[in-house]
């Protein structure tokens, strides 16, 4: 019986061996299984659940190696390190990584050596029209943007639309630059960005409010509106009116992970991207909605000189990914964000609650049109202050109390503030709310030891 | 026995159902079987030889479509347009492509869903460092580029490494912008990008010639020099000396396809590209080699402003494909596309033998010290003349006689010249040879058919 089967089993294994196989109904894997079993050996290296190996990554002996979180090492990314620091500098939305190692079979991806090798898509234009229209669905069914009338423009996050954007909103062949303009506190890359790129045609020139009441009416103000805002999470609208104010709405956090969705928005210029919808900022993939045609037209030649159009493999890859978001209009992935996000502010605010030394922004709840319930926002950034005149290098505090957060100058804002990043790994918040712990517990005459750090991320 | 069989299948099934297993000592297919057998099912539409299906291609009836190349049609490409233009406008460097099919097993690349979903790498950096060896290692192996001592930046492409290289070689905070320059015939992009982007340090000033001996010595000089050259494949040195001078190389087509190697390139700043060495144009991906410190930081702030890094998913796709390119010491692909552009350049040459109304570009044996043998250049294009007074608009005369080629004016020469790609599919190359053997026939008296067009290319 035994060699029975052997034999049998010999006989089925041939029919795998061909460039594939068709058997009842059904594709057996042929050419791809060499590629299939390289990404399966390597997902099953064990990281102990602080950190994953990749297909890219270094190989040792033959073996490929896990990539640990922060805090952990070893080879297997089991031993915690004990002088460790909580580090929530930065916006890596790792939060969301757990989601897809859990739809492993409906996210993965087989990419076939000849996979799009042209230049330009079948229309000849250098974007998908079908991943087009996935996001157009995707909008539908979230409701946080209207997409009706809109021309979209795909780019590598929204970094690289947001200055294709300042571009097509500066006038050309003028000589008054457009000036460019951000609320404070706003995202460092917006100056830095407008500055790096040294344009005749516009430059920052700092606050919006210093440019409400400007009697200039012959230069075009770009205005960066972010809304929900990097750092603070506020759902901003734009403050300057009239002929000449251009607003570039930055919806990269307007996401039911981190905001109930009032309405959808329906502006002029909107960019998303894929590193806070997703989680996958490697991928560098966002979009713009655009209403006027000769906008859309410039920041499409943008693209094609810039960078001749994103890489037909994101597109590929943030096709596939998007697929799985829309499943079951898109429950799934924002049941599994919410919870994650929502979980991490109750104990943050629980952690801060007997302080008086630090506080974080608080929320209004508000009717979310995508889960149908009243809900409280929970942003991507705890927004920390300082209270204390002796704290008011807050960054330094903190930094002491081992926590890396990002100081709120970088923000233009003063140094009271400091941006805690909550959107990182379990073990990143795990750590972070020691440490915030151990600090409150200090100011309230208490003690913490790391014992109980160990107990809690490992 | 056909019982047992079947209960012992049955049963070794079971085995494939779980999240992967390991059998005898080989990983079997688990979570990835689905997205293998997509892929598979995908490749196995029929489209004659004449196209292909793509996964994130139309869908009808839930079957994926082909995309036929130029000339064929219906819904597996088999019907001929009788007519049919040969469009050899475009570099697409589709010629590679059944070399990719012809490797479909150590090509094809599983992504899993949680591949590297953070903005950096392990070592905070944007760039993949076991990629940064392999292509260390391809230079090595084919013996075009010196990399010892350079640095690396990545981009998409050669076009964006282009413009983030003429930014870090333009003073900043100058009152005399950068000039920029190219020999005349020079491929379009230096112009209208450098023109585009209007940066306050560069300007695009024309052909080099004209600025050989200026006495402005306060203005850097930016030369860029393509080699071989886009259009006509000579390999060119830089015209400019002296230290205002700052020459890029664009090295594009420097790879045993299209040219002997007669040394590897040793300049300061040179760049590479994907589509010209794979022929994955879509994947936008390329990397400079780099000798100055500061002009590498630079080009790497311009990339992490720009778009944040080049997609971490194309970077795991280079790696992959890299791999195969790389194996044999680069043997397979290069014989692969040496043949096939020597064959090419053969036929036409042999179709204009008799022409005395048309020319192309001649070119010398060289020593080639990667194939070890003396051998004539392939270029990418020709770059061919209408000799004839009468036809001094050559674009529009091939346009007439149903050739779609780049006309010379684009690249700054005169209008009697046109390129004509040599580098997309064997449809369009054939039908190319059949509409210049036409032509050519025409001038000599002699007649054609499209009878004999249909039986070359189907």
């Amino acid at each position: 019986m035994y060699v029975v089967c052997l034999l049998c089993s010999a006989t089925l294994n041939i029919l795998f061996v061909g460039r594939y196989v068709y058997v009842s109904g059904k594709w057996e894997v042929g050419w791809s299984r060499r590629a299939a079993e390289e990404a399966e050996a390597v997902a099953a290296v064990s990281c102990s659940g602080h950190g994953r190996a990749y297909l890219d990554g270094l190989v040792v002996d033959g073996s490929p190696v896990c990539e640990c979180n922060t805090c952990f090492g070893g080879p297997d990314c089991s031993q915690f390190s004990a002088s460790c620091v909580a580090d929530v500098d930065s916006g890596d939305p790792l939060f969301l990584e757990p989601f897809w190692m859990q739809h492993a079979a409906s996210s993965a991806l087989l990419v076939a050596g000849w996979h799009r090798m042209s230049y330009s898509f079948h229309d000849h234009s250098l974007i998908s029209k079908e991943l087009e229209e996935l996001i157009r669905k995707l909008h539908a069914i979230v409701g946080n943007a209207n997409t009706t009338g809109r021309f979209i423009v795909f780019g590598a996050g929204s970094i690289q639309l947001l200055n294709a954007a300042v571009h097509a909103l500066s006038p050309h062949n003028s000589s008054a630059p457009a000036k460019v303009v951000a609320t404070i506190p706003f995202y460092p890359v917006y100056k830095s960005q407008t500055d790096f790129f040294r344009s005749v045609d516009f430059q920052f020139v700092g606050d919006t409010s210093l440019w409400k009441n400007t009697s200039d009416t012959t230069s075009n103000l770009i205005e960066f509106v972010t809304a929900p805002n990097n750092p603070d999470g506020k759902l901003n609208k734009a403050v300057l009116q009239g002929p000449n104010a251009k607003p570039i709405y930055d919806h990269a956090y307007y996401w039911p992970h981190f905001t109930p969705i009032p309405a959808p928005a329906d502006e002029d210029l909107m960019i998303f991207t894929f590193s806070k919808l997703t989680g996958h900022a490697g991928s560098r993939f966002g979009w713009a909605l655009i209403k006027d045609k000769d906008v859309y037209e410039t920041m499409s030649n943008y693209m094609s000189l810039n960078v001749d159009g994103v890489s037909r493999d994101t597109q590929l890859r943030a096709f596939k990914l998007l697929k799985v978001v829309t499943r079951g209009r898109g429950r799934e992935i924002f049941e599994f964000g919410y919870k994650t996000m929502k979980d991490r502010w109750e104990k943050l605010n629980r952690a801060l609650l007997m302080s008086r030394r630090f506080s974080v922004q608080e929320s209004s709840p508000q009717y979310c049109t995508f889960s149908g319930k009243v809900k409280r926002p929970s942003p991507a950034y705890a927004w920390l202050k300082c209270e204390k005149e002796e704290d008011k290098e807050c960054y330094r505090v903190l930094k002491k109390a081992g926590i890396i957060g990002r100081n709120g100058t970088l923000f233009s804002a003063n140094s009271s503030y400091v941006r805690l990043s909550l959107i990182k790994t379990q073990d990143d918040f795990d750590i972070l709310l020691h440490q915030i712990n151990k600090l409150v517990g200090e100011e309230n005459g208490g003690k913490s030891s790391m014992r109980r750090m160990k107990s809690t991320v490992s």
